[in-house]
């Protein structure tokens, strides 16, 4: 909290006194705001925030990670619509939506599932002013047997906590949300679609509710869950996209939010976004630093592979830039280096991919990519995320040229084409996985 | 609009046809959404964003800056509360709220104030997801003859237009909004308080509202203002702040959003402020690059004055960092540079203003305030911004130490006293200034 805006504060307060308390307990302990006389010893930096494990203690503040009573999955609420007994058209599908509100006081309360609809939110909500907003985004697939699965939940909810608490959110016990969001999905299971490619998109979001426009942690918080059904993303085939590399535009940086999947991170992207698509470009390709480090493409995690320049050697060398703080740990990333680094370590060979592949997680710049595209060693492209699994790329414009990458003629890269059957595999149930987490009706 | 999400997009929208066509016409028109197969020209860098004047064209997409209507103060529609006939106790002020939606097929929608309540938010709405939002923060102040006065409001318009730019958002003619604030304030003018000290703070916002989860320009906004009254900022006197100058987090970097005022600069400003208050800091003293340049404090701007290190010069240098667009134009900043100019240059000399002062939009470093420090020439530095005008520093700490600043006895810093006293004079009316614009009902 601003101390600057602590009189506002007091008069918006008038107006909720049940608020006023919430946050006296909250902001304004003396431990919290010693007055400005009080001696000061300067310590050294605090530590990271958002990697403590839910329910451990905080580091810094010395407090439980879960604040208050944890998400509780045995007081769900289910209010159900009273019209549709039959499936609706595509046309008027509505969804359930999964409500969980918590307050500094209370901590998490009574999770609910009703009829989608709108949200009333006070004008003054930190939300609206401030952005602090979090989500992450996953699928339900039905495979053959009909059984909709969730794709790595686990991974979600752990990204989901690291950036609860990157924004003074409450953080709660992972696997409370996920059986709640299989509640969700069970409800809507007949609206999972079954075409293959087609999936529910899951939305889990957390937005600060608190009324007031002191800048500061909320002391109310809505996490909200949504779905909508979601079509084959390559119903028409593989289409690659062309990148146009700003050098204008800055995604992240060190000391900021880029490695954590915050609302605030987003808003940015869109005029150069429009600005790359008036030039005839699909996505962005965000560059780091005077060396132009290759960051992350659009919404999606990179990678690029890489033959030797040598013509003796036969290996290949498979690359994204690091997370360093300042990439988002995609899902879809992390899943392809698993996958890539036991392939290479022989725990489990992949057909179709190359024998000799060494997985780098290692800075690649602009220069790099260049003097690929000229030795003829640059042999594939592709971005990563939940929506599209793989999107491969087939040029970058950059500095006034347009750099061609290579493609199959399907629109795949070798190393692409791979992942994606893998991924696809283990989503739908056909290949079985750890990864795949059943929604058992 | 990002293509992986384009089936969810086209999902979503089967539930809304009326947005599905907004959207066509947006988003999809062949000049900004070509095939991948088109040919590809790479061209240079796009010019910079946001900086045409409302009216003009837009030298990147050459369309009209005000999209569709503009915002039309004649169309105003008032709904009155229908309960309250007298000013109800501070404890239930029920304010009045300005809405003017907007459509990007219809522009600006009619302006409406209505009672003060909640807003109905579609949970996919994409200020919740995004975070594109942007706000203005502006005071009503009464002077002696009970007339409320606006403080530079054209300052706020030009700025709010410049960040609506930045997120895709529309535009407009400042002046058509501040005739309607100036409506909604004199509507509620028996409430903007009389005390000394005292005004009603009002905060114009605008959010992305469009339903649907696909990252692209929002089809449609709503710009609203809420106003509320704010107490004297200094009823116990002047207390200065300690400083907590943060070599972890950083606010801005070239490329990124710093010099708009959006909500997504200040989400992930409250972890650090917490660290900073557990600390025993009232704020933070926002750093950036390898010498650690001093940008911002908390929410406001920074000055500092030195003398000169030679005792035979009486010559004063106060100083401000440059904008670089990394840097809030904030308007009491611009307020402050232009009186002290004027003073400097002698246009208008100012009583209680050193006589031989420099005033400089450059960087320094925290090595040039440890150095000032040490020899004796670092004289005062405070914070500025609408809430406080003045906010004297009288500690920094830094990397394991505490950085001493002079104050004088009365909590101010020469310099920081006279501007307080020159800006509350031209707010309240008591000495005449363009600067002051007054609501007259």
């Amino acid at each position: 909290m601003t101390r600057l805006l602590a009189p506002l504060r007091r008069t918006l307060l008038r107006r909720t006194p049940r608020l006023a308390a919430a946050q006296r307990t909250l902001h304004l302990s003396p431990s919290l705001h010693r007055s400005p006389s009080t001696p000061v010893t300067p310590a050294s930096a605090p530590p990271p925030v958002g990697t403590a494990a839910p329910g451990s203690v905080d580091g810094f503040t010395g407090e439980k990670i879960v604040r208050g009573a944890d998400i509780d999955p045995s007081q769900l609420v289910i209010e159900k619509t009273k019209s549709p007994k039959t499936i609706p058209p595509a046309s008027q599908l509505v969804f359930g939506l999964l409500c969980i509100p918590w307050n500094s006081q209370k901590g998490w309360g009574t999770p609910k599932i009703q009829p989608y609809g709108p949200l009333n939110l006070d004008p003054s909500s930190t939300v609206l002013h401030y952005a602090p907003t979090l989500f992450e985004g996953l699928k339900a697939y039905k495979g053959k047997d009909g059984v909709p699965r969730l794709f790595r939940p686990d991974k979600n909810m752990e990204r989901m906590n690291r950036s609860a608490a990157r924004l003074a959110f409450p953080t709660f016990t992972g696997e409370h949300l996920t059986t709640l969001i299989k509640k969700l999905v069970e409800i809507d299971a007949d609206w999972v679609p079954t075409e293959p490619g087609t999936s529910l998109y899951i939305r889990p979001t957390m937005i600060g509710t608190q009324a007031g426009l002191g800048v500061g942690a909320s002391t109310d918080v809505l996490l909200f869950v949504i779905c909508s059904p979601v079509g084959p993303y390559y119903s028409t085939g593989f289409k690659p996209v062309k990148l146009y590399a700003t050098t204008k535009d800055v995604r992240a940086w060190p000391g900021g939010t880029g490695g954590y999947k915050l609302g605030s991170n987003y808003a940015a992207g869109v005029v150069p976004q429009q600005q790359a698509a008036a030039l005839g470009y699909q996505q962005i390709l965000w560059l780091f630093g005077p060396e132009h480090r290759l960051t992350e493409v659009g919404t999606m995690n990179l990678f690029a592979s890489f033959s030797s320049p040598s013509s003796s050697s036969s290996g290949i060398e498979i690359v994204t830039p690091p997370l360093e703080d300042m990439i988002l740990p995609g899902v879809t990333r992390d899943s392809i280096l698993s996958l890539l680094r036991d392939h290479a370590s022989g725990k489990k060979k992949l057909e179709g991919l190359p024998e000799n592949l060494t997985v780098s997680e290692r800075n690649m710049t602009m220069g790099d990519i260049v003097k690929a595209e000229k030795e003829g060693t640059l042999l594939e492209m592709f971005g990563s995320g939940t929506a599209a699994i793989v999107s491969p790329i087939d040029g970058i414009g950059y500095e006034d040229r347009l750099i061609k990458v290579p493609v199959g003629s399907d629109g795949l890269g070798d190393i692409a084409r791979v992942m994606l059957r893998e991924i696809i595999g283990r989503q739908t149930g056909e290949i079985p996985s750890e990864w795949s987490v059943t929604v058992d009706s």
